[in-house]
């Protein structure tokens, strides 16, 4: 089987490195690009990095983006990030951790990375059913960026193909994570909070942990990213 | 007539300056946005900067993105910036001043501040005659974008209008210039050149400058940026 060189947006998070396993499984060459983009915390960062040395990735790449400098949501302000909310009681709108053209900016840079190293795939893991308030994560706004992707790049234009992968999109958390644990993703490397303390401890309140939490609980076994070291 | 908020993508060159003025000229409060994407020549920074100040525009961000991390081109590697290639004799394939995603990504960063201002329009200097090679110059491109723009915001998902404008697409260089005069742009500030000297002087060589000087030609005036000051 001849492989194929894959980028993978990766946040050091459950999603995107149960997505990059997937995306291993499937014989690609795996090619990691990390956006710190003035999020919190960069203990997502260094997971990325971890993670990226249990794929045997080709690459890493680490890109500084500051969305800081146009504001706009919980993650790259100061804003407080809601805790304790239930999750079927949340709004229907959209909330405020939605970082404002966050997956168009990163679907670029990947795209940009891939007609560098001739890549045909890129793997993202975006999920509708955890965020569907976001609309950056939903197939219909996938399907147009591969419409861009084909009309705005070299690799396009030559009719070679560039396809955007999202293996997770119609998945629970809790088949999320049990897809991680049968290609026995270091689930405990996994960082998913949006407010984590100082240490890098998860804050537990945030939506992401609690779905994480709802997950595990489902799957029946305890995330191993919360149990304490002996 | 009730002004609207435009984001303008704004590289301190005469196309990009073009567009911002007929921008204003619709009516448009203006933001300006210059992408510093590790290119050789921060001229192009300084030169947007006093371009938004005759602007009188609302605010001018600069992004730093370091694209040289990807590499690929002449305008972000060490590759030697073609010269005094006939402008009709180039090959027809795509130029290797052609930089990856560029246009996607310089996009996506305009929607995120689109997102957040609030804007109904985002303008981009794209000119299909001059740039024919670049696949993220062409009206398809530009159009595709446009759905990504509605389906990955919050303004589109709300059924708000956020539309890509590009005055010039299919306009000549001598138009774009005849344009800027009518509209009192002072291409002196204009800086449009791929491989200036280290005291910010143009080349005279690469096909930006020849795209130039031939517009310049054509309209019959001398090219103000280039008359030494006495």
């Amino acid at each position: 089987m001849s492989n194929s060189n894959a980028i993978i947006l990766a946040s050091g998070g459950l999603d995107s490195t149960v997505t990059a396993a997937i995306a291993r499984s499937e014989g690609c060459d795996l090619y990691l690009l990390t956006i710190f983009y003035g999020q919190r915390h960069r203990i997502e960062v260094t997971r990325a990095a971890s993670i990226a040395t249990w794929l045997q990735a080709k690459e890493h790449k680490v890109i500084e983006l500051d969305l800081r400098a146009f504001g706009g949501s919980a993650l790259t302000e100061d804003l407080e990030v809601p805790k304790q909310q239930s999750l079927n009681a949340r709004e229907a709108g959209i909330p405020i951790t939605y970082v404002p053209a966050r997956n168009t900016i990163f679907l670029s840079l990947a795209l940009a990375y891939a007609e560098v190293i001739h890549a045909t795939r890129i793997y993202f893991g975006a999920n509708v059913r955890d965020y569907s308030g976001y609309p950056d994560c939903r197939p219909e706004f996938v399907e147009a960026f591969e419409t861009v992707a084909r009309l705005g790049t070299q690799r396009g234009v030559n009719g070679e193909s560039l396809e955007i992968h999202t293996p997770l999109m119609m998945m629970t958390k809790a088949e999320i994570i049990q897809k991680g644990l049968e290609l026995e993703v270091p689930l405990e490397l996994t960082h998913s909070c949006y407010a984590p303390h100082a240490d890098g401890r998860v804050c537990g309140e945030c939506d992401s942990c609690l779905f994480r939490q709802e997950g595990f609980h489902a799957v029946g076994i305890d995330d191993p990213s919360t149990i304490p070291s002996p």
